[in-house]
């Protein structure tokens, strides 16, 4: 299919790139495509809080610009995105989806903004978020629910929902999320798209609203993998004024295809043991056809189990640095005005701060700890896949599951890359998503099995 | 000088490692030599808690036969070491100093032991420390106070400060000790001796006794430079057991000699605004002369400061993370026998376990952010010089300095390389040392200064 048949909002990031490299769409109509969807289409989405339409025309006419000089900056040039509102950009608000931060002007870029302006990307405008990014509903009381595309009055899944639901809507070519416990995953996975959570340290966090900065991981969502891996070459790198950053080098590893589509020769560990965590009926099936997928790609497929992994406790040991840490990050705002978060929130967060020393340090011990366990898995087989979420997108009016991020907040306590790629559709025929885990730093090795998998497979389909 | 014009208590590590080569010594007699030091000159300093004489001798005896089979390991076949008493040695107790682990045995070998005796080292036995590692005294209350070798009735330093005297005193070729805050590198600055605090992750705290989990680093102490890298060389490496494990790969760096004599073209960082930490007149006329002999190396000298870095609140910080993981460590001890610590330790560790969580999450946020002021300043210079403890040795009967450990633990929170070496003497004739610090995993950079500063200066000096 030519790019130039399809509608800019159809594209992705490496097909609207091809785009303005044929001269067959400039940045600036690309953009003005995507302002318009925004503006006709957001309102039942609710996934922009606030939309730069100006700064990203102007970005837009710049890229044209330096195309046409022959200077075109890299196959992000002239790309429109949008990100998190915990996301910095310099002079736009940055609410991290707290009502006591609206309007709160963001002085400078964050360093994967930075790092994406120069690689020429245009910012469309920032987009829809659990509250202070903890919770994965997007039930945001402050600054309206944001839907689900797929189905209005679901969740998108959270905290990043806004990014899921924008670009399933095609709302943006790509977005980025946060991610501390699945928060990038598990709004990819509800919304049938594809979204990353690189190592720990591979991208710095500077510069966005923590939730807790040794959980938190910056990463991208798209409609398609290479996307993926075109948005993490431009964020991946060392940032010398980030306590958090481990990335030893720039440039040395490529995230972006072109990718093998066969996966002849490597070992796949299927995650066994997840009895603690109910499963919808719909996704242990959408797994067992991707596991047949992975294999009909030459990958041997073995069972592996995450030996000492107790996913509740584990969580709530997860759990307790966080709301620890979100109180140091929020303090002066909850001690000058507490009822600029809500009651959920506050309630939360205040236990949390209260427990025993002990407590939270026997909690960060349990947590490292999960480092070893993962170790010991991918000692077996260097890729694992199991699914995303247990379970499709829910209703706004169901409760909330409290499994929603077990199978995802693992790859944050090991600190190891972890990317969803929609696997089909669950019992309901919402979608659902695979996966895919692999040592720290072997952020490629996750990127490549991703696209081969989704190369196989029905990958992202477009909300009717 | 022949290695054997000299007794075996004289040699270092590589000089013993020569007269084996040479047969001019057998690992045998050096054993016996040791042995019998320890049992004619240990009375008065205390350093050993336990000798394992029998297993020593046994040791030696194997590597004896390995080298007339002509299978030596290595330059660490039969050398006779001797570990602080919180490294496991299986079979043997592990007290961590503290009254309430009398007896208990080890089950299994620390890490670092399983490397160490792999390389064929011979253990002579554990060492006195101070209790559970907090507190860098020595004046153990359960096993008596450890000597320094210079001047009785003054500490050797602490918490490794078994390690420190005995290795002065000649009484093992080298020790291990562990260092939290500075417990390698303050009882080796008082002792006048070397000693090297890896990077964080470089070598694996497993099987030992942990004081924190997050500020623990193992690292060896000796009469010569060489010998620490030696030492390393085999202790370093990825351990996929321990959480903390960062070394990427095994030998691919090493870290022993040949070193140049000489520094030219580098660039070395004298550390300034240290008016904080009230340094003795001796300690900083000792300093100046370090600087100059550096400078005469061909080292370019230059000013730098850690901007940012408040010496008592930071080591507060640290502290309390301390203090509470502590309280972890040891929990099942403290609940059934409390009388097992003593009330020093009690106090301490029960006033931070029960500090409010959201405290503790800061003391860990300002911990890690040391990180960041230790970058900015090695931007500066690749190497930073700066005295190791602020003042001499001090008598028992005298007051504990706070500022102790002001100067070493910067390196801890930092997670970067730091190493002493002796610098003369202050102004009461006790040694004092000279601190270098260089970035993450820049290991070898550190011990190559540190090993011409060594060459050109007044090195080591036996206790008279």
């Amino acid at each position: 299919m030519n790019a130039h048949r399809r509608l800019p909002h159809q594209l992705g990031v490496a097909e609207l790139s091809a785009a303005f490299a044929h001269g067959e769409l400039t940045a600036r109509q690309a953009t003005e495509a995507y302002l318009a969807r925004i503006d006709s289409q957001d309102a039942k989405v609710n996934s922009y809080l606030h939309v730069t339409a100006h700064a990203a025309l102007d970005a837009a006419t710049a890229s044209d610009a330096r195309r046409a000089a022959g200077k075109a900056l890299g196959p992000l040039d002239g790309i429109p995105i949008a990100l998190k509102d915990n996301i910095d950009v310099a002079g736009v608000p940055t609410t991290a989806g707290i009502a006591v931060r609206r309007g709160r002007l963001a002085h400078s870029d964050a360093f994967v903004v930075q790092r994406l302006k120069r690689a020429g990307v245009v910012i469309l405008g920032k987009l829809n978020m659990h509250e202070a990014a903890l919770g994965a509903t997007n039930a945001n009381e402050a600054y309206g629910v944001c839907h689900n595309p797929h189905r209005h009055g679901f969740t998108p899944g959270g905290s990043s929902g806004g990014s899921g639901a924008a670009v399933a809507a095609g709302l943006c070519a790509a977005a980025l999320g946060t991610d501390t416990l699945g928060s990038v995953r598990i709004p990819a996975a509800y919304c049938g798209v594809a979204g990353f959570k690189p190592t720990y340290g591979l991208v710095s966090t500077r510069g966005t609203v923590p939730l807790s900065w040794t959980l938190d991981h910056v990463g991208p969502l798209a409609r398609k993998v290479e996307d993926l891996g075109l948005l993490l070459d431009a964020m991946a790198g060392f940032d010398s004024e980030c306590a958090e950053s481990r990335a030893r080098t720039t440039g040395d590893t490529r995230y972006a295809g072109p990718y093998s589509q066969r996966l002849d020769g490597l070992v796949i560990g299927r995650v066994v043991g997840l009895e603690a965590v109910p499963l919808q009926p719909g996704v242990i099936a959408a797994f067992d056809r991707a596991i047949d997928t992975l294999r009909s790609l030459g990958a041997t497929i073995i069972d592996v189990r995450f030996d000492g992994y107790d996913f509740t406790p584990l969580r709530l040991q997860a759990l307790l640095t966080i709301e620890a840490e979100a109180a140091v990050v929020h303090a002066d705002d909850l001690a000058a005005d507490p009822d600029g978060f809500s009651e959920t929130f506050r309630t939360f967060v205040g236990w949390g701060a209260r427990q025993p020393a002990h407590k939270l340090a026997a909690a960060y011990r349990a947590v490292a700890d999960v480092q070893l366990i993962a170790r010991r898995a991918l000692a077996q087989a260097p890729v694992l896949a199991l699914p995303t979420a247990p379970h499709e997108a829910f209703a706004f009016a169901d409760p909330v599951p409290h499994v929603q991020a077990d199978l995802t907040s693992l790859a944050n306590m090991a600190r190891i890359p972890s990317a969803t790629v929609p696997m089909g559709r669950g019992d309901t025929g919402l979608p659902v998503g695979l996966q895919l885990l692999a040592g720290e730093f072997q952020d490629a090795l996750v990127m490549r099995v991703a696209a081969a998998y989704e190369a196989a497979s029905a990958s992202y389909v477009a909300p009717d």
